[in-house]
C-alpha cells in the first residue's frame, strides 16, 4: 500500500484489517483483497489520503461522509465516534457514506465490545446478490456483525453476510471448475442467493436482511445503495459504499448483561450435537479456534495461489516478495 | 378475553393484535392462537390486568417491566416509549422483561412509521429452535420486524421468525399428517431449524440472528433467555418473554430517506423475474397484497377448523358464537 502512496499509519490500519480477517479465518476478506485495495488507490477508485469528516451531528447519532477514504479509516473512525456516544448517551449510531470495502464487519463490532458494549456493524457491498425472485443481482452481500461481552473474557461474536454463503466461495468453486450449488447462486445469471437458499427455505427472509443492512447504510446515510453501488471488479470507480456502526452500553439496561450472556452460551456449547463429532458451538467459537490454530502453528498459512498473486503484485510494484516459510 | 375478565381496552388490543396478524396474512399470530391467550389469562399465567413499568430511563434508552401483562399491553407501551425518545434524541431504545407474546413483530415497527421513524421490534419466545448442531430446541423463533417509511404512503416492512419457517407451518403439516422437510424441523425431536435450513445453506447464520435478537431481547432486559423462556403451551407458568423496540428519526442523518427507499423498491419490483408468473416483491408486498384481498372479499376468511376451535371456546367461556358468513 505504501509503494502505492499510502500513507505508514493508513497502510498499518488496512495491514490490521486484511491479517485480523485471515486471522480468524475470514479468508475471503483478508490477504486475498490486497490486490484489489492497491488497485483502487493505483487505479483512483479510492483516496489513499482521505480523512473523514462529520456532516451532522447530536449526542446520540452522526452522519459521516468517508471522502472515498479507505474502508478501514472511515469505519474505525465512526465506530469510535459511536462509542464515545454511547458512554454518554447509552447509544451511539453513526452512519458514513462514501466510503469503500471495509474488510471483515467484526474488526468494528469489537471494537465497542473493548469498551464493554455491545457492537453492531453494517455495511452495503457490490451488488452481487439477487433479490428473492430476480435473476440479477441488485444488493451487496450486506454484512451484519454483532459483538457482545461475557465474562471472563469470553464473548458473543457472529460476522455474517446476509446471502446464504460468500462470493469468495462461490468464486473459488469456479477457479476449481466445480460446480456451484443452485441454493448458492442462480446458475443462468451467477448472482449470488440470500440467506435461506432456496423459496421454501425462506431466502425472502435474507433478501429481507440484505434490505435491512442497506436501509441502515445507503439508504439512511445516502451513500451509493443497492444497484448504485459500484459494480465488482471496477477499480476506476469511487465504490461509494455506506456504513452503520452501533454501540450500546448495556449498564443502561439491566444489571448482570455479561453473566446471562455467559450462562447462555455455555448452556447451548454443552447441548448434545446431533454429530458427536461436531460439538455445538456459538458465534465467535470459530473464529477463536481458527486464531488459536493461528497461534499453535505460529501463523497464518497462506495457499500457494495466494502467495503467487502476492508476488506478482510485489513485482509490479517493484517491493520485496513475501518470504514462505515452508 | 373480557369473558375471563380482561378489562375492555386490553381486551381490544388483542383483538387488534390478532386481527391486524390475520389481515396482513400472518395467520399463525392471529386469531389461531385465541385460545391461547384466553388459556394464559384463565389459568394463570398471565396477568391480564398488569400494566408496565420504567425501571430504568434515561432520555434515549429505557429499561421496562411488563410485570407479566399481556404482551399486546407491554409492547404498545414501549414502543410508544421509544418513539418519544426518537423524536427528542434521534433514537429510542427500549428493552421489556417479564412480557408475553405480543404478536405479530410488525405491529410495532409499523407504530413507529406512523411517526415518520424507522422502527424495529424484536421478541424472544419459546425454545422451539435448536441451535446449529445441536438436537433439541434452546432458543425461539425470535423474530425480527423493520418498517421504514417510502414516499407516497408506501413503506418497507420486514416481519420474520429468524427460524427456517414458523412453528405454526410444521404444525399444519403435522395436523395433515404430511412429511416435515429436513430443512425446517428436527425430524427426530421435531426441533425447528433456524433460518438457512441446512448446514451447507448456513443455518449457523439463522442461529447467530436467533442469538442476536435474544442478546438484545432477555440479555439486555433480564427476562428468560433461551431454554429458560416458559416452554409452549405451559399456560399456567409465567413466560417472562423479552422485547426490543428500537425507533429512528431518519432527519439525524441524510435527507432524503423516503425518496431513496422509494427508489430502492421500485427498482426490485421492476426487475425480470426468474418465473414471469411470480413478479419481484419487496418487504411488505406480501402483506399489502393481502389486506387487499381481504378488503376484497369484505372480511377475512377464515378456515373452518380455526372457527370450530372458537365455538369450542365460546362454548366454554359462555359467550356468543362466531356468525359464519358462508
Amino acid at each position: 500500500m505504501k509503494a502505492v502512496g499510502t500513507s505508514e499509519s493508513h497502510a498499518d490500519a488496512v495491514a490490521i484489517c486484511l491479517t485480523q480477517a485471515d486471522y480468524k479465518g475470514h479468508l475471503c476478506e483478508g490477504l486475498y483483497q490486497l490486490k484489489t485495495y492497491v488497485d483502487e488507490v493505483e487505479y483512483g477508485g479510492c483516496d489513499k489520503d482521505a480523512v473523514p469528516t462529520i456532516l451532522k451531528e447530536s449526542p446520540v447519532c452522526a452522519w459521516v461522509d468517508g471522502n472515498n477514504g479507505l474502508g478501514v479509516i472511515v469505519a474505525n473512525f465512526s465506530m469510535n465516534l459511536a462509542i464515545q456516544k454511547a458512554k454518554k448517551c447509552g447509544i451511539g449510531w453513526v452512519v458514513a457514506k462514501r466510503s469503500n470495502n471495509y474488510g471483515i464487519a467484526g474488526m468494528y463490532s469489537l471494537k465497542a465490545l473493548d469498551a464493554g458494549f455491545l457492537g453492531l456493524s453494517f455495511s452495503n457491498a457490490t451488488p452481487l446478490v439477487a433479490p428473492s425472485r430476480a435473476l440479477e443481482g441488485a444488493l451487496g452481500a450486506n454484512p451484519i456483525s454483532v459483538a457482545a461481552p461475557a465474562t471472563n473474557e469470553d464473548y458473543f461474536l457472529l460476522d455474517m453476510s446476509t446471502a446464504t454463503v460468500a462470493h469468495g466461495k462461490v468464486e473459488i468453486l469456479g477457479r476449481k471448475k466445480l460446480p456451484v450449488p443452485t441454493e448458492w447462486a442462480n446458475p443462468v445469471t451467477g448472482a449470488l442467493t440470500p440467506l435461506g437458499g432456496s423459496d421454501p427455505s425462506s431466502n425472502y427472509k435474507g433478501f429481507g436482511l440484505a434490505m435491512f443492512v442497506e436501509i441502515l447504510c445507503g439508504i439512511l446515510g445516502d451513500s451509493g445503495y443497492g444497484p448504485y453501488v459500484r459494480r465488482y471488479g471496477d477499480v476506476h470507480q469511487a465504490a461509494n459504499i455506506g456504513h452503520c456502526f452501533i454501540a450500546v452500553n448495556p449498564n443502561y439496561f439491566a444489571p448482570g448483561f455479561e453473566e446471562r450472556l455467559s450462562d447462555l452460551m455455555n448452556y447451548i456449547r454443552n447441548m448434545q450435537p446431533a454429530d458427536p463429532e461436531r460439538p455445538v458451538i456459538v458465534p465467535g467459537d470459530f473464529e477463536r479456534q481458527h486464531m488459536s490454530t493461528v497461534d499453535h502453528q505460529g501463523g497464518i498459512c497462506y495457499a500457494k495461489d495466494l502467495v503467487k498473486i502476492c508476488q506478482m503484485l510485489a513485482d509490479r510494484l517493484n517491493v520485496t516478495h513475501l518470504s514462505p516459510l515452508i
